[in-house]
């Protein structure tokens, strides 16, 4: 059983917290919003109960692996990235590619048309045993695609064309596209994103699970947390705690003015969870008008950088704590110094002790100084925990587009921009 | 000559910009918070024109790097890490710590109190080779000491006490503190980081050009481009553009009710500039209920994520771009699948241009649509260009601080939280 908790007694118990009034008025809304999302599922909350993509997945990842592969260059930004790096972040060792005992290949993640970035990962990758992932739903996004075509001629170059199609994969939408059209010419692998799908929510298609099952993790374990989570929200409709966020961060936005919404994990290892929500918030519900703005930190770290401004700066916040009870490693601090009070005292704890004694810490501060805040607490940093709390977020965040009125599944602010690079780039008919 | 402009034009030419008006009112407090900036300099403004940290920190390297060393660990969190990861993001090789190749040893942060990134490390250092820089000013930093104490452990059992001794630096205030204590009992090498300067603002101090100089950087270089800057404002004033963004900023906060300040590199080496950046905004100016959110993103990645929300959702943000103008690499992108328009408009372009005009596309968009943006552009990312922009924006960070009417350099908000970790882990007197 996953083991996932949220608490937002100190959303409610501060001053300007929300009360009885503000949630009983909201609750007709959230609850029809809720009702809309289980009456008439949208395609990420059908993913947790279907296996077809996990088999394709894994069985895929078993030929990577069993191929002597040294490399798994994933290309693909904002959806198409956060997610599989997310998992990554969260259940791989953290020098995965320096590590000589690593589960399966080297993960190198090309995302921005930089070129500082694929040229590295082009100096470490060896051509020899390098597969490639080539991740667009569209099958045309720009970055993904120039990214794509200069590995291409690495590739090719190396290993001639029949080298480099035996060893690209192409995911994306299965009835359409310009990658699909290249993956039939060229007789690439495929993969399928769902078409009801978008790339924000589709860590638990093949975009997550094929990277996920490259390392050697668990994705069925991702699935199973996640179904547990639809499980318990049909169950609980808009009592479950998820869906109970909705409605707090949507009324802390719009009826307390706090616009910012931080998340704030207490492990490096979720660091890359933050920046998937951060996407999945934002691109959901920022448009009409409308939209809080989530922004990532890390504890202990960010006490040395932001908290001063969350304790003193203005009430315009709401932070988010995700605490994990038991950390995957810990080290004893040996005891030294008896004699100096600034450091003999830490000796005899341990580096997870004290990582969640200030943990608590910085809650306790923040709720004394009045500072709204909720935490988000994972009996451990693994799969099936994971896998919930993705499926929560997004649940929580399709509701939130019920609250706020938007489309919490289309992105119409980013077609300017494109429209302005594609002409200048001489795409034909722009 | 450092190559840094700054660009405020979309600030005021979008509906509801900052005017003549406004600009004007300000000007005789911006007046006076360069005057006294400049009469009476705080400490970070005296570090371009000091050469003995460069000095010695540049001896200490040498020395490092003549040893042989395989692993340079920096042990240090917010202030005493961010200016540091901030100039080995920027200007070292991605893979650093995996390039065969590399310049001086491989690198590692030890920021948070996590242990499975103190862990990753050791796994991945040889006690043979491993120097340990201990930074914290106070010399009381529970985090820092905490894993200072871990690692003191592992090269003891490895090497014995004068091994541990001979490869340990302790970069700390050099007239009081714990960390002061410890190295004259224990014979370690000291760099002293100058009581006038805090955290945030040290980056010029040993704390960023001890690590710098480890893998061959130019720290002179740094000091070189911030001096310019310094000689800039001394000759331009409240007319210096790193001044006039103090106000530009202040203003669309406090008269425009614009919250959320983004920096936004396009690039992805400036990832941890922006990160720096944050911490010296935040914790200078959150403070008295006032102080805008730094947030930070990177182009074009956060196209994929956040840009929805910077185009269409609420009025409450100013984006500073910070763009590059030759990048470091290039990649040209092959040509391919002519007939496909959707990917043959790519080929023959190549991944800096993309970057660049997807850059432009974005300040395009978002002042179209009436968002209000800035931008820094750096003709390169290199020493002399990152420190000059470091000394600026610390510079109209401290001038921030007077137009808003609080001490940018305390963090009184931070106190809270350490008593409660420090009772709660038997520190005495706590």
């Amino acid at each position: 059983m996953a083991e996932v908790t949220f608490d937002y007694l100190n959303l409610r118990e501060v001053e300007g917290g929300l009360g009885k009034e503000d949630l009983d008025g909201i609750q007709p809304r959230l609850k029809e919003a809720v009702d809309g999302l289980l009456g008439d599922p949208p395609g990420f909350m059908r993913l947790p109960k279907t296996r077809e993509y996990a088999e394709a997945s894994s069985g895929l990842a078993d030929e990577i692996r069993g191929s002597g592969a040294t490399d798994f260059v994933h290309v693909g930004i904002g959806g198409s990235a956060l997610g599989p790096m997310a998992v990554h972040r969260a259940l791989n060792h953290p020098y995965h590619n320096a590590l000589s005992g690593r589960r399966g290949p080297r993960v190198h993640f090309a995302e921005n048309t930089d070129p500082a970035t694929l040229s590295a990962i082009l100096d470490v990758a060896d051509p020899a045993g390098t597969w490639v992932n080539v991740v667009t739903k569209s099958g045309s996004t720009a970055e993904t695609m120039a990214n794509f075509l200069v590995i291409r001629g690495f590739l090719v170059d190396a290993l001639g064309s029949f080298g480099y199609q035996g060893r690209t994969i192409a995911t994306t939408d299965p009835e359409k596209g310009f990658l699909k059209e290249i993956s039939e010419r060229e007789d690439l692998r495929v993969l399928p994103i769902p078409a009801d799908v978008g790339g924000r929510f589709s860590v638990l298609t093949p975009v997550g699970l094929l990277p996920a099952a490259v390392t050697g993790l668990d994705v069925n374990a991702l699935l199973t947390g996640a179904a547990q989570c639809v499980d318990e929200v049909r169950e609980q409709g808009a009592e479950h705690p998820a869906v109970v966020g909705a409605a707090m961060h949507y009324l802390m936005d719009t009826a307390r003015g706090r616009n910012v919404r931080v998340m704030m994990p207490y492990a490096d290892s979720l660091e890359r969870l933050a920046a998937w929500f951060v996407q999945l918030w934002a691109e959901s519900l920022g448009k009409d008008g409308k939209g809080s703005t989530p922004h990532g930190a890390v504890g202990t770290t960010d006490q040395h950088s932001q908290v001063q401004l969350y304790m003193e700066g203005p009430q315009d916040k709401v932070i988010e704590i995700v605490e994990v009870q038991e950390h995957p490693r810990d080290l004893p601090i040996p005891k030294a110094y008896d004699d100096l009070e600034g450091v003999g005292y830490l000796g005899g704890h341990t580096m997870a002790e004290l990582l969640n004694v200030e943990c608590d810490a910085t809650r306790k501060a923040l709720t004394e100084a009045g500072r709204p805040n909720s935490t988000i607490k994972l009996g451990a940093v693994n799969e099936e925990n994971l896998g919930y709390l993705f499926q929560a977020l997004e649940i929580q965040t399709a509701a939130s587009g019920a609250l706020y009125g938007v489309n919490a599944f289309d992105q119409p602010g980013v077609e300017a921009g494109k429209e302005i690079t594609y002409k200048r780039m001489g795409r034909p008919g722009h």
